[in-house]
């Protein structure tokens, strides 16, 4: 399968056939490596479809979010490196422009590829080249903001480009939103022939109406609007739309896409699929399992599951349930990640107080704003690369306001497996400089439930708890959640050779060098920096006067991150001769990889802590 | 007017001569403040009418924009302080919730009432009270993502709110998309009521079509198709759609806004306003003039202008039609700024290479990364704030992808009379940590010019220029534009006392602070610090040999601002006893005013600059 040209000739039975081998063959890979799973076995033969009627790499798909983009992989020479997938070096989970020449366009986050597909629509019309430029999108991409500008721009400029809409019911949690409606309506109401047949019959039937033609008008407008309402909203837009389409039937997709490559202007092919087809466990997945998820037993759909401490977002949950119980004004908000954030918990208790908009971080983050204004506590659940596009709601509408509102930000730090867009290392530099804004962030679980609690009680403004992806440090969990100070930190091992500022999941490995060091005699302080903005500024103050050398470590961009705060202080107090060093993550995008490679090959290791404080104990402060 | 319940009991004919008041009073007021006149002009008879029938602070309005709210402000006991618009320390131009209790939600940036609106509807359902929640939101605004996610939440839920579609045909340049034309025809379409009657019409005329009923049902559908569209759009969403309403028509405004205060679910009241109405220069602007705008003559309607030098958006305008007269690849984006960016100079002679995308930054960032994905160089021109719209785009699809995007950040620095949502002084920050970025700033327009040119002859990726609203210099402009070295600065003027690193708009600060010095017999090195990613490592290390003290300078945040940037670069070097000091922008949000008042207020001018050389003088390096 080295060129998708052999599928140029294949007959219907030969596509079909295909489509079952590539099935067993991702069942079967990905059972080994984990991986999306239930997108991919969805769009098998709506991938196929696409490289049997256009030319890739001429011709350019655009896959949304990109974790549907297996089938295109094996369609182009990559079904051998499925061994790797998503591992550190590995075959990346989405499309990577340096993998092959039929990636073009790279994805990770929602809703970006209609956008990326206008722009290279206008280089073709400007250039006056023929290549076709195909967007695939799902449901739940298309109620993130930017696709809906996207749509409008498109359907206003009425260029040449088909847009494939995958509409398989379900994007990673249910969908939310008067859209998914529409589209629910569209599926149900058949194609366009069938509306066209019940029209005609309608108005057969008009005479029958006698003289009451104006109730009749009334009814016949209610009945015909459900009945022309396929393809209204992208048709009013623009679009010349074309569907429901059968998305597992090769010739439904073949005669539409054959219309669609030859029809000018922008087209809309809505295509329903069905997530995880051919293989029941994803079929019959209601809770979203088998979007992505790692390794399983093929025969009884059994995921394996390590044994292990509680994951933070369980801890999070369950700090919610707590304080939701005697506090009527929390809200919870997600954008489209329930199941993500584990808010799918805290909903089954309290489910008229938690509010999943779908894709929609923007709205998300200022709809918290306005709970907030009017005296409610939102606490909005969001991935910390997902938060990236609330970024100006966060300046405009809530620090600017000073609103109570507080953000638990997951994912913060590197994801591993899901690469370069989603490892959450550039939180810290994009806030910290947002007047009235608090930061924190916990070393373990146990100390996360107590700062949850109390950025749930702080109300001065908008306050963030960041947090890990994954297994906390298997800390003993307390009964009761307290109250800690705001802008202190806690030093856990004293000692008087140097000290190490630690963030979040790099205090363990402060503990660790210094555990190492100790070992030959050296004595390093470790210090739990939990509270990000403010810092403390009192034991920064002591650091300063007792004169070791410093180490700040955070699994985060070092540009504007916690070192540099680190950095600004001692500026600011005029301490020019604290000699500070700093670790932290490189100006360059972290790849996929078990979160374990990928601290090795940044150095955010013990040992290699434990060299770097050995390399600055010579510097000695130099008192002015 | 200290209470806008006076206005309970006033006949039609008290309203109009109200609203009579009202205008004479803005244009009046308005011709000395300069301001936001052909909006609220447009919005008199509304505002009047929303205060009539709710009850404001009860009733919560939320201006989307907010530039419109100047009538309300009037309504609500501010009428006496409208000598002090937009001036430091007097009326804001946006509400303001420290004003007054009328203001319940602040804003500037565009599309954020609907989320607002949701998050005040939710916490009333929750807590079960009753007031009535009414986001006012422009055809432009509409077009941003946030509110079209906003939108789909709100038809999702179903609850109560009432939306003003402030139609006025017209945002702040002629709007760009499918939902502009859509709006189109909902206008021209008529009422629900003339719907209903073609369609009655068309109905007795069906049986005339006599066997041929097929062809006929096509027919049928699409003449059904536009007159059905009448709000369509908005009712497949899930909203009650009433209107179009008359803005300017206090009977059909009262009818409309009457059904809908006690109709339940979403209702969307599209009302359709003039801009400028009652001012005739005003009311036929065609190029945006009247939208905001400074003094004016009332009679002539002939705005004054100050002589001076040429503007940077000006400069922009000419350097890119330069560039684009001998490469073909120059593409320029705005997001509905063409304008204020100084596109529209542009698009008169490349019509075809400028695209205004609407009120769409997200969409407008992603697209570029299309255009330069297939070869294109696009140019972004934004403001500094909007571009925050677009920031997980720019770490996402333009700076992951590294593609050749060159972004001309206009409005970076404080703007003046916009106030807080529009100062540009976060853009450092929220840049400086994404890979593959480069950044630069010019001293003045000459140096801007050829900035434009380098970083446009830049292809290694990503590229900005950042630069100041308003007025140049007054700097000789040369006239052949050159290519500079990125990661360069200049010293313009040798010092051993001390050095200054100035960014941008500070370089003639510095210098005046350097005259002023040299006066007292200090003399300080000037540099004009115009690469800020990646920094000028040759010039810092000649600076820490010769060990004189440092000051950073920057009209810009202090948190990972440039001068963080720069005491980064010393840490990373190892070079503990470099004395810095930092001046820019403290940790608040910065209130209206003017530029030179605001600057004054922060410390930011050339005696206070000097103040500081002076007070650093003492720090000489202390060497190891």
């Amino acid at each position: 399968m080295k060129d998708p040209s052999f599928l140029k000739n294949m007959t219907d039975a030969e596509l079909e056939q295909t489509a079952e081998d590539i099935r067993s063959f991702l069942i079967d890979k990905l059972s080994v490596t984990g991986g999306h799973l239930g997108p991919n076995l969805g769009v098998v033969e709506l991938t196929l479809m696409l490289h049997q009627l256009y030319d890739s790499p001429k011709d350019k798909f655009l896959f949304d979010v990109g974790h549907q983009a297996y089938v295109h992989k094996i369609l182009t020479g990559r079904a051998d490196q499925f061994d790797t997938l998503r591992q550190h070096k590995g075959l990346c989970g989405f499309p990577k422009r340096s993998e092959s020449i039929h990636d073009c366009w790279e994805t990770g986050h929602s809703s970006t590829s209609l956008s990326g597909a206008m722009g290279m629509t206008l280089a073709r019309d400007l250039k006056g080249t023929d290549e076709h430029i195909i967007p695939i999108i799902g449901d739940g991409a298309l109620t993130g903001g930017m696709a809906l500008e996207a749509l409008n721009h498109i359907g206003h400029e009425q260029r040449d480009m088909t847009v494939i809409l995958n509409d398989n019911e379900m994007s990673i949690a249910p969908n939310v939103g008067a859209m998914h409606n529409m589209l629910g309506r569209m599926r149900t109401a058949g194609k366009y022939q069938k509306a066209k047949d019940d029209l005609e019959m309608l108005i057969k039937k008009v005479p029958a109406f006698g003289g009451r033609l104006a109730a009749a008008a009334e009814r016949v407008k209610d009945s015909l609007k459900y009945l022309l309402v396929s393809g209204m909203f992208f048709e009013e837009l623009g679009f010349t739309y074309l569907g429901p389409v059968d998305g597992h039937d090769f010739h439904d997709l073949r005669a539409n896409m054959s219309y669609a490559k030859k029809t000018k202007g922008p087209i809309l092919i809505h295509v329903v699929t069905k997530k995880g087809k051919g293989y029941a466990p994803a079929e019959n997945d209601a809770k979203g399992t088998w979007h992505g998820l790692g390794p399983y037993k093929i025969e009884s759909g059994e995921v394996v599951k390590k044994p292990g401490p509680p994951s933070y977002s369980g801890v999070f949950a369950e700090t919610m349930k707590t304080i939701a119980r005697s506090d009527e004004k929390l809200v919870a908000v997600t954008p489209a990640m329930p199941n993500g954030s584990g808010l799918d918990k805290f909903a089954k208790e309290f489910p008229e107080r938690m509010f999943d908009v779908g894709i929609a971080e923007q709205h998300a983050t200022t709809m918290s704003a306005g709970l907030a204004a009017q005296g409610m506590k939102p606490v909005l659940a969001i991935y910390s690369t997902f938060l990236q596009r609330g970024y100006d709601q966060l300046v405009h509408d809530v620090c600017r306001q000073n609103l109570n509102v507080m953000f638990a930000i997951d994912r913060a730090g590197l994801v591993g497996a899901d690469g370069e867009t989603h490892q959450g290392v550039f939180d810290i530099s994009y806030m910290r400089h947002l007047p009235n804004m608090t930061l924190l962030c916990p070393k373990d679980e146990n100390e996360f439930q107590h700062l949850l609690y109390t950025a749930y009680q702080y109300n001065n403004g908008p306050i963030a708890v960041r947090y890990p992806r994954g297994a906390g440090t298997g800390a003993p969990m307390d009964e009761e959640l307290k109250e800690l100070s705001i802008g202190t930190w806690e030093s856990l091992r004293s000692g008087g050779d140097a000290a190490v500022l630690a963030v979040g999941t790099m205090v363990p490995v402060a503990e660790e060098a210094a555990e190492l060091l100790a070992k030959e005699g050296i004595s390093v302080e470790v210090i739990n920096a939990r509270s990000i903005k403010p810092l403390d500024e009192e034991m920064l103050k002591r650091l300063h006067e007792e004169g070791k050398p410093l180490l700040t470590l955070e699994e985060h961009a070092l540009q504007g991150g916690f070192g540099s705060a680190v950095l600004e202080y001692y500026n600011n107090e005029n301490l020019y001769n604290v000699p500070v060093e700093r670790m932290g993550i490189p100006d360059w995008y972290i790849e996929h990889g078990s979160v374990s490679d990928l601290l090795k090959e940044i150095g955010l290791t013990a040992d290699n802590t434990a060299a770097r404080i050995k390399s600055i104990l010579p510097r000695k402060q130099q008192r002015a």
